[in-house]
């Protein structure tokens, strides 16, 4: 059964819709000096330069003897160098080779014997040295721009001596659930009501995505109470998101809501889930109404608010794409980007996707058994069984494989 | 320049350590219960079965009337059904389905005329509902003990009523760096001093795992020091992580402090680079001590660091693995599991891993200029140029590669 348009007259590309969108998004973050050790993650506002050389100093790589290379010349086993052991200094690794030395012999290719050295084994200029600058040399740039921090970049930075970080200040996001027919749980669902409970997983999306976010108290469906909460919200968070009442029935003001107060860009995307999404602004500030059914809020947070977030911060994450065979016929409707939730296993040399029976948009099961997506470009009418399909998993972007940039 | 045996006069393969040091855990995490608000992330300790059917009742796809299906039967524009308009029920999308009907007509096919209502298509029994227990039925399990619970779990528990969740207690760890030449940053390195750094990413690389991890004071060179520091971390946390001090050097006292007051399990590893890692207990607490250079700190962190906190917490995470040609020969030694660091381009349909050139196990710069690693079997000699290869991304584990359950 397909969506059909559903009652929009017009869908935009998702490209489109995001190129649009991108433009009209004023937005710049702020920036910050943070301690290293609570940089973990953010986004750094700055090229890093190395201000020494790591090693700063050529250093031995194991525990031996620091020699001049040539006085080792052609020695082995059954024809030892000997040096004076004046002329000879024991080193551990990590030390730093006393000036003069340019050469380190293993400790047990060596042998003391009566004030002198026996050497078992040539070694070259430089070698088991660590020479200075040979991990990282001053003046050169370690770390860009628009890097998010990981676990071995605090590690370098404090090798190098640096106490503090210029980051991207943290983004603020505000969640508003948009329904009259929902509680806050916990609350057990009726015919008439039920707990709102999507606001808890896209705060977790966007925590994931580094930001800080909050949720805001649930909004019944009345589009003057919608558009004053929106205004204030604009006010005080960077993204505003809001979720449920994107589509055109009766019920549905959510959009309304946002015209009245801002400017709609899209609405009505060419994607499936996700057609009744809508980005728009107010005062500046980007707004995205993702729809009330979990799939569908989940893969336009994917689409939309992913790549938004990445573009505010100057950061690109890499694609991380798996190509698998797929276990089953999938079908498309031209058109549209569809996106089929999939698990993905694998068969020793590669691997299987198997896409998820039931994936209707209102599905949580459908995004509980899942690991991943399959992107159906617009132009395909669906993929047959054992062809070569692309799978991301739920936790990777995959906007950067929709060319969103 | 090969690294040798180092010193070691036999190395265990990674498989064989792995599985003496798992027999030799007896550690087993507790479990506590925590509201969902508070459970991202965290392990469940029950399977999960659902109290009730989602949706609860029959409800409604979309806008539009509740009707009896065979009512609309042959209806089309030509030949509209007409419905008393007191035999049909206004419902707007997610609204329970009314006693006694089967089927929703969307709005846009009908149209009110003079106490009737004009259908213009039939539509089928069950037609845009969304039947009760279609999401999830009652009784089901819905996730199963060993998840790590994602934004979307939240949700669907949210969903069906939950308040809390029983998940395994978070794992404590703690980390010693050793080294009687390191200093707490900031600190500028000096030919004899440096700064202890890895000890900030090996925090962050636990916290990740969803450990709790607490950085230790920096322990001299000092056997009896270091087995006293030891002693009382076993008594504290679950997981004791050393830095530094674990070849079999001089200064190297890391493991034979260990042995005075545990067991030493396996102390070299046939793998490059991680040789010198020793896995051990301490009053059946898990040790592991991890050279003080970054990438075999790190090579051994997600070889045998990762596999550990997820057998303890009995969670299993997917293996990610991308295969891509190599852009250049990768060579290798035979008889140790080799780990390469490298970069991933995407090539419009196929990955090019790109190996590091530069990767000496005391390079911080091959952490971090690197995106992955590529994991190079036993058995295998080396990776010819075009090849394919097998890539993991730094942040996805590795060990279900190596076999490692």
């Amino acid at each position: 059964m397909g969506e059909g348009l559903k009652g929009f007259t017009k869908l935009t590309p998702i490209v489109e819709a995001w190129r649009e969108f991108k433009s009209e998004i004023k937005l710049k973050s702020g920036v910050e000096e943070v301690p290293l050790f609570n940089a973990l993650g953010r986004v750094l506002a700055e090229d890093i330069i190395a201000p020494i050389d790591l090693p700063p100093f050529n250093t031995s790589a194991l525990d031996g003897y620091a020699v001049r290379a040539e006085e080792t010349f052609n020695a082995s086993r059954y024809n030892p160098a000997l040096i004076d052991v004046k002329h000879v200094v024991k080193v551990s690794t990590g030390d730093a080779l006393p000036n003069g030395y340019d050469a380190v012999v293993p400790l047990e290719l060596t042998e003391a014997k009566e004030g002198f050295l026996e050497i078992y084994s040539s070694v070259p200029k430089w070698g088991n040295v660590n020479r200075k600058g040979f991990d990282v040399s001053k003046g050169s740039r370690i770390l860009n721009k628009g890097r998010k921090l990981r676990p071995w970049d605090l590690a370098l930075l404090t090798s190098l001596g640096f106490k503090y970080v210029k980051v991207f200040r943290v983004l603020r996001a505000i969640i508003y659930p948009i329904g009259s027919e929902l509680r806050t749980p916990p609350f057990l669902p009726t015919e008439r009501l039920r707990p709102e409970s999507n606001s808890l997983a896209i705060k977790a999306l966007l925590e994931f995505k580094g930001m800080k976010a909050k949720v805001g108290e649930i909004l019944k469906d009345e589009v003057r109470e919608i558009s004053g909460k929106l205004v204030r919200a604009s006010e005080e968070a960077d993204i505003i998101i809001t979720l449920g009442g994107t589509s055109i029935g009766g019920r549905d003001v959510t959009v309304r809501a946002v015209e009245n107060v801002g400017e709609v860009i899209a609405h009505g995307i060419a994607m499936r889930p996700g057609k009744p999404t809508a980005l728009a602004k107010i005062e500046g500030k980007p707004v995205i109404c993702l729809s009330g059914y979990p799939v569908a809020a989940f893969i336009a947070f994917k689409t939309f608010v992913e790549p938004l977030v990445d573009y505010i911060m100057r950061s690109y994450p890499q694609l991380k794409v798996i190509y698998g065979k797929l276990s089953s016929r999938v079908p498309s409707e031209p058109g549209l980007v569809d996106f089929v939730r999939a698990k993905l296993r694998w068969k020793g040399d590669t691997y299987i996707i198997v896409p998820i029976r039931r994936s209707g948009s209102s599905l949580y099961s459908s995004l509980t058994r899942s690991e991943g997506t399959i992107v159906i470009p617009e132009g395909v009418e669906g993929l047959e069984e054992n062809a070569l399909a692309p799978f991301i998993f739920h936790e990777d972007p995959w906007y950067p494989y929709l060319g969103l940039t």
